[in-house]
């Protein structure tokens, strides 16, 4: 057992803002070496991700690019072709997010690639595949919530579209497309060979969205209006307490009787409205009006203490801050402070994954703009005189860091 | 290359309701066999995930358990033990949604199935891992949503906490759990090693909303408060037209400058609150005011238009219903009808990853409770007698099919 499963693996990453580096992100959590291909601007995240003390590591940016090498070509260069030749020579794994047309002007789609490398796993996320009339366009994280139907799911729960408030996108595709390479490198490893992968945002989003809301549509012909009438509800919320907010489920008959004697309600156990899945199911109006109105008269801990002691799914509605204070997440350890290159003490997110108990690393931050060039290429053979013409040239860009190895530095 | 990456692993799955399903749908979708055990009343989605002709294969159900087999097991009776030790001796990989004392209460804990098949990849999703207070407590969808701050995230944002309107952290930990598995099978490959891997919920998908959110609050001391000041501003939302909504996105300068010169507004293009990211960032107020009032005076269709003349991300904001009329996703078939043994006509929706351009199988929808039992006790080199005595006894339960396969009777 090990929690680097995928130690040995190497990844280029060419891939910027969020889907795909929260796709490398969780292949270098598993113990990957992933090398990071950034303009000489470095990746938009940067600075879009929020303020940090340089300027150049946002919140976001250091957490979707802990534990990567950061290396910086001119990709547009001829001879950065050079380079990024040696370099997939060398590794079992691409991944780029850019659109496939600006793929192929760097000669790194999967055609061309794979006719070079045919072991190579080559993945390339896109908005939208191949065989529709949305092919190519531009794809950000709100506009495929509006495309795939998430945003319309709260216009028709609260009577106006509004967006998931995280990159939900992004980050669920990002985490679906390093599950198809791992299965990429699964299989190759058995037939020797690479895959050429594309993982469609919006389709994949879409299947997401309609694997639970198809619904009563999934029949032919339709025996219902689309969407799970229980989770789109308006009245589907969180609980007022006296002093805040509770999220509870009460799904089985048990879990059901339950929390009706937890609020003092035994009377409404055996109400035929209530009394199997199927009658709340029916009657589901009525049930999250008796659960709405049930808890305003005392405190969230108070509550929180009975549904404990009841077995009744209960959890404190946090806050971003409360969250931080969260007596679980303090007891496992989740957020760990580590030195970073160039922006001090940084709180960093390990992975949560437990393999015979143990998590696995957090690994650094993500570092500086060019902060591993010369180690990578000179690991790729190329001489340091080589290395400095690249420099010298344009072709590639280093930090000018002192010459100790940055997990030297970390602590 | 092959649509089918995980053909030959056999998936043992004790999981119900979502999360689960959820993992091993995907491990499904790649070409594991995946067999399901179900108590005799079967998964609880079946009827709580909404309507079906036979009442017993919700839309849900069928699209998150769809091309697995389904045997049916009294795992309380002794002799159900004979049947899981036959089983899990045949598997590559064992599953479970349990909570930690009913997997133990049933020998199916890490440490003795991992003690009698080392070489197993042995998974429990939990709701809470090991080390924390919260550990054991029960663990549903929205209670996971209030512990790890997204309903909180909408309070921020709107004023009120709220939900998701999807089961996000259940199809989310379901994605990232099999990506664990394949993680780890990929490194049994090599060194022969099962593992035992759990995917506590809380703290996986915490680490998902933090990632994006901790933001400022990243660095030692804080440099500003928790949250992206983007995504979590209130004016985040789709935009109204004429007579819609549209999503939209303009993150960097040239799509910003792109976005002005289609509105008409080539005045603010030197604005300079707007003329950088980190400018607009500064101002994101004024920004997202601008935005929201521009597009009021013509249609959707009209500014769909105009926007993919200038290469801005722009997408209809679809509602459920007209998801399903989206030409895109019509042109790509990523829903197909096929037959079901009880349902009739059913839509599955095929798996949207792309091997060499072509899409793995949709597999077909999921069967009734214990449609496969006979089969797979068969395969487990169980004789007809022992078989029906297993049935006979109340250990396992079959469905009362004609002798033909489900494979053979869904075209």
């Amino acid at each position: 057992m090990t929690t680097a499963p995928l130690s040995g693996i190497r990844v280029l990453d060419l891939t910027s803002v969020v889907v795909g580096p929260a796709c490398t992100v969780r292949l270098a959590g598993y113990g990957a070496e992933v090398i990071k291909i950034e303009s000489f601007e470095g990746d938009q995240m940067r600075a879009l991700g929020g303020p940090s003390p340089s300027g150049q590591h946002s919140g976001s940016y250091l957490h979707l690019n802990r534990g990567k090498r950061a290396i910086s070509l001119n990709l547009k260069s001829a001879a950065a072709r050079t380079i990024m030749a040696r370099l997939l020579e060398r590794c079992d794994v691409f991944v780029s997010n850019l659109r496939p047309d600006a793929l192929a002007r760097l000669g790194l789609d999967a055609e061309r690639v794979r006719a070079a490398h045919p072991g190579l796993v080559h993945c390339t996320i896109t908005g939208f595949g191949p065989a529709g009339p949305y092919r190519g366009r531009p794809a950000y994280d709100s506009a495929l919530q509006g495309a795939s139907g998430i945003a319309g799911l709260f216009g028709r729960r609260d009577g106006a579209p509004a967006y998931v408030p995280f990159l939900v996108c992004d980050h669920v595709v990002g985490e679906i497309a390093a599950g198809a390479i791992m299965a990429a490198l699964h299989e190759r490893q058995r037939s020797g060979n690479g895959a050429a992968l594309e993982v469609p945002m919006h389709e994949t989003m879409a299947a997401f969205v309609l694997q639970e809301h198809l619904g009563p549509a999934s029949f032919h012909p339709a025996i219902g209006p689309l969407g799970d009438r229980r989770v789109l509800n308006p009245d589907n919320r969180p609980l007022a307490t006296a002093d805040g907010w509770i999220s509870l489920t009460a799904n089985t008959d048990a879990q059901t009787r339950a929390f009706l004697t937890a609020i003092g309600r035994e009377d409404a156990i055996d109400d035929p409205r209530f009394r199997t899945t199927a009658d709340r199911f029916r009657h589901v109006d009525a049930w999250f009006a008796l659960r709405n109105d049930a808890l305003k008269g005392r405190s969230t801990a108070a509550w929180l203490e009975v549904f404990a002691r009841f077995d009744v799914p209960a959890m404190p509605c946090h806050t971003l801050d409360s969250l931080l204070d969260d007596p679980h997440l303090a007891a496992v350890g989740l957020i760990e402070e580590v030195a970073h290159p160039t922006e001090g003490r940084v709180r960093g997110i390990r992975p949560t994954i437990l393999n015979g108990g143990v998590p696995g690393d957090a690994g650094c931050g993500a570092g500086p703009v060019g902060w591993d060039t010369r180690d990578v290429l000179r690991e790729a053979g190329f001489s340091t005189g080589e290395i400095e013409a690249f420099l010298a040239s344009g072709t590639a860009k280093a930090h000018a860091r002192a010459g100790a190895a940055r997990t030297a530095e970390v602590g």
